[in-house]
């Protein structure tokens, strides 16, 4: 190696400095965690660049509440990376002076906390992004000084077994590891031989082992106990209005009993539509517990996971074919590349949403919260990158000559009306005057309107690519969204133009049998058939055994 | 680990089989260089999907040439992954008739010879993509049974060292390993301990010496002596118009002479319009040498790389603080983490095409080549995906309400006619009638018309983003095509008006005076000088030591 002029290597050299004051330069990379404020208050100085490991699941939550607890005076002016903000801890770090300034992907259960904290200005908010666009400014203008990071366990080199939620953490490490950032990593337990290594020793510097396991949050389970006709008769409309109709073979499913729904016919409405093979085989999501009936019926090729999912460990150790996994045995997600098959090699991005206004605008920030957005920008939108083609894909092409190109189909599944009567269509989503008031520079809008293919509610589905306008768009929106203030509006002569033009399909036209969305239909009716399904396999956790 | 079912481990169990038969269950992941026509014949069977690591520039040449020598009466319909297919032993593995089926992203030199073979049917293409979409369906439709990659150096439980060009590898073994697939690996040598660890050995089955080292091209080296005045012209216009104009600070360079120019008058031109630290500051590209001087004037805070470039090794090495680079002081470059910070954490996209057409549609692809897309349409495209705001992105915001979004700044920086006299602007693009002979579904168009928001040429910059119709946009672009058929149709008046309005620059609106388009305003005059910029730290390959 060349000699370094010091001029070149500041971040080098400030690493190698904070290692050194600390005193662990040499073999074992294992701190005590008792010792974890020094450790804190030696590698971390004040306006330095911090990446907390707060993923869509997992948390690094000790050594995120350690940093709350590190000392104001000495400590101040951080400046927070953390993709998803769900810990009381991570705003915490915030009120006690520790931190000032945030940049975020997602806050969903500190949101409404994280808007009062920017509001009386505790948290200055860079932007709020989606996972990789957080993850992509690593590597451009927001290197981080220092990561803290999770893991299952380590060995005393320092690498990094992770178990099924990888989720997020090979990606920060990089990005921290080859800047000259100093990474830290909690982990459950110290062992002589990994299981497998996600991560190599060479990027980490520090291991502390956690007083208690890391906190991981079963986000994905949905009871099917809770799935009602509503719910089943979208997912017949969108199995064959939308899957069948153009031959979706790739996908993603957004969280919510809707597509739980849709999961959980497949095996038995699917089966009946002689579907199994022709459509849904391969799939970007995490292990929905409410895919096991469809995987057992022989109806998924193959998943591929942002995260894991608790309880679902020993079935996706026994389904290697299905899952992606590792020679332990058990899965292997990563956020960032599940993210990139999420956008560039599906057919289709399907999911829900809270609001959304006539242009087919969406959101899922409603009034005081500052929500973000997680993944789902990313995957809802129609990629101007994408050049391979898929017959669903060239089936919504459009435009002539070198104009002419496939289009992915982003799906909105909304019901017309929320629990409580609140309409799901509005004329103006929440989003526009939060953003206002959070002084942001842009409306935090989910997904745009001309970004959607397809509208399913429970009123029919609007295929909104084959709208010739905005007007047209529009009155296709309204056709399906009921009484809502933007379906009262809709004129019943224009819906039934739209009909002959093939821009709506009411369940007739689709040749759904609305007396059939019943229970009956669910190849699982609670938790415990999803176990059985499962072979035994499945271990739902604590708050979902209530069978 | 639950004891696995046969029918959901099919995978797993064949790669076991393979692996036993060939005998390497055991401690060692080595084997040696003479017996890799067995190896390969034991770990591949007929009808294999197999992803050979050809990289934009490195390149698993020996395991390619070995399994061009197999036997096709053994070895036969096999379906080849390869991103950039850039060695005739790629074809040959076809003409041989061992493979059948190819997916790709990239054939540079390969172009005319692949489009034959598949004219004569020897090559079946499934799809050209771009790099990332290829990765992407690795983890979704297109897993690969086998991986034959390459790296610098491994140790005996098979970690791999890469070095400078970790490019493609490590996300060619994730999804490989991780699925029960094989990797096999190429390296130059083995040794006790490596520099630093890039991939897990963990996620390695085999490694072989190869006789020699791997096959590496400097892609990313223009020669100043090369650059003349109408590339000096047009980055002036580039650095006033764009750059200048919307502040840009995050960026990405394609290859070429003309984004050399701009790289080589920042330290001269841009300095004496003040613009040091204001803009292009953040860079994700390969190490171009054209950057060092740059560089060292203090304009480059970071630099994150797709790859590595030969010669740039040891500047790279004395240069931490700009670069990405590991414990052991070389570059870490890695293609789709650059790729995701190229397409969502940077405020410009600039790249020069050969042939662009009225409606601004652009293309590398001309007649009788399949020459592919490269990385260029994920990066060069708005990303709706995005969320957060920069100064740049911002200022070409346009939109009311909900409706209203940021945009990423697509230029072509082209030159009116190439060499020869061919122009650049048509009313065709040649890709159209190759997508059509090639029975492509789409034309293979590199990049969209509605997404290029600004065209410069050496007769000024049209900003098409300001463009508030389809024919304002032709116009736009037909008033800086000069005497070009497209260009040749301009009604002056129309210019007169655009300019007006500001849709239009030529030199003088834009305060740039053409006589100083000369090569005194290059910082560097050849690769001489790149070298004394560097200190004697950059070593040029020997095609270009002409000093």
């Amino acid at each position: 190696m060349a000699v370094l002029e010091s001029r070149w290597s500041t971040r080098r050299r400030e690493k190698g400095r904070r290692l050194e004051q600390l005193g662990i330069t040499g073999s074992s990379k294992v701190v005590d965690a008792w010792c974890i404020d020094d450790v804190l208050a030696t590698l971390i100085q004040p306006g330095d660049r911090v990446s907390i490991e707060g993923d869509n699941q997992k948390q690094a939550d000790f050594l995120a509440g350690a940093l709350a607890q590190a000392d104001p005076e000495r400590l101040h002016d951080l400046h927070l990376l953390i993709s998803s903000v769900s810990l009381p801890v991570h705003l915490d770090i915030f009120e006690r002076g520790v931190a000032s300034r945030l940049d975020l992907a997602f806050a969903g259960p500190q949101s409404l906390r994280l808007a009062q904290l920017v509001e009386d200005k505790v948290v200055t908010i860079g932007a709020i992004h989606t996972y990789v666009e957080l993850y992509a400014r690593m590597f451009v203008d927001l290197p981080p000084t220092v990561a803290l990071l999770c893991a299952e366990g380590a060995d005393e080199d320092g690498n990094l077994y992770t178990g099924a939620n990888t989720e997020d953490t090979p990606t920060i490490a990089e990005a921290t590891a080859f800047h000259d950032g100093i990474v830290i990593v909690q982990v459950n337990k110290i062992v002589d031989t990994l299981p497998r290594v996600d991560i190599p020793g060479d990027w980490v510097d520090v291991v502390v082992v956690s007083p208690k396991p890391y906190k991981l949050e079963p986000l994905f389970t949905r009871d099917p106990g809770k799935i009602g006709r509503v719910e089943i008769l979208k997912a017949m409309l969108a199995i064959r209005g939308v899957y069948e109709r153009h031959e979706i073979v790739s996908l993603n499913h957004g969280i919510g009993l809707d597509t739980a729904a849709i999961e959980l016919i497949l095996p038995t409405y699917g089966e009946e539509l002689n579907l199994r093979g022709r459509i849904a085989r391969n799939w970007v999501l995490n292990p929905h517990p409410t895919l096991i009936p469809a995987i057992e019926s022989g109806w998924v090729e193959s998943v591929h996971c942002f995260g894991g999912e608790p309880g679902m460990e020993r079935y996706v150790a026994a389904r290697p074919d299905v899952f992606f996994t590792g020679r332990d045995g058990s899965l292997r997600s990563n956020r960032v590349l599940a993210q990139l098959a999420g956008q560039y090699a599906i057919d289709m991005f399907i999911g829900s949403s809270l609001q959304i206004d006539g242009d087919g605008n969406s959101s899922t920030v409603t009034a005081g919260r500052l929500a973000g957005f997680g993944g789902a920008p990313n995957m809802g939108h129609d990629p101007h990158g994408r050049r391979h083609g898929s017959a669903a894909w060239l089936d919504l092409a459009s435009g002539e000559g070198a104009n002419r190109r496939g289009r992915k189909l982003v799906v909105q599944l909304v019901e017309t009306f929320k629990a409580g009567g609140t309409p799901t269509f509005v004329d103006r989503l929440d989003a526009v005057d939060v953003g206002e008031q959070a002084g942001m520079p842009l409306p935090p809008v989910m997904i745009y309107g001309d970004d959607v293919s397809h509208v399913v509610t429970e009123e029919g589905v609007a295929y909104l690519y084959k709208a010739d306008s905005i007007e047209e768009r529009r009155e296709a929106i309204a056709a399906v969204a009921g009484a809502t203030p933007i379906g009262l509006r809709h004129d019943p002569q224009v819906t039934e133009r739209l009909r002959r033009d093939g821009v709506v399909a009411l369940p007739e036209d689709l040749g759904v049998d609305v007396r059939r969305a019943d229970r009956s239909l669910l190849a699982a009716k609670s938790v415990g058939d999803l176990q059985a399904w499962s072979g035994g396999l499945y271990d739902p956790p604590a708050r979902f055994r209530n069978f």
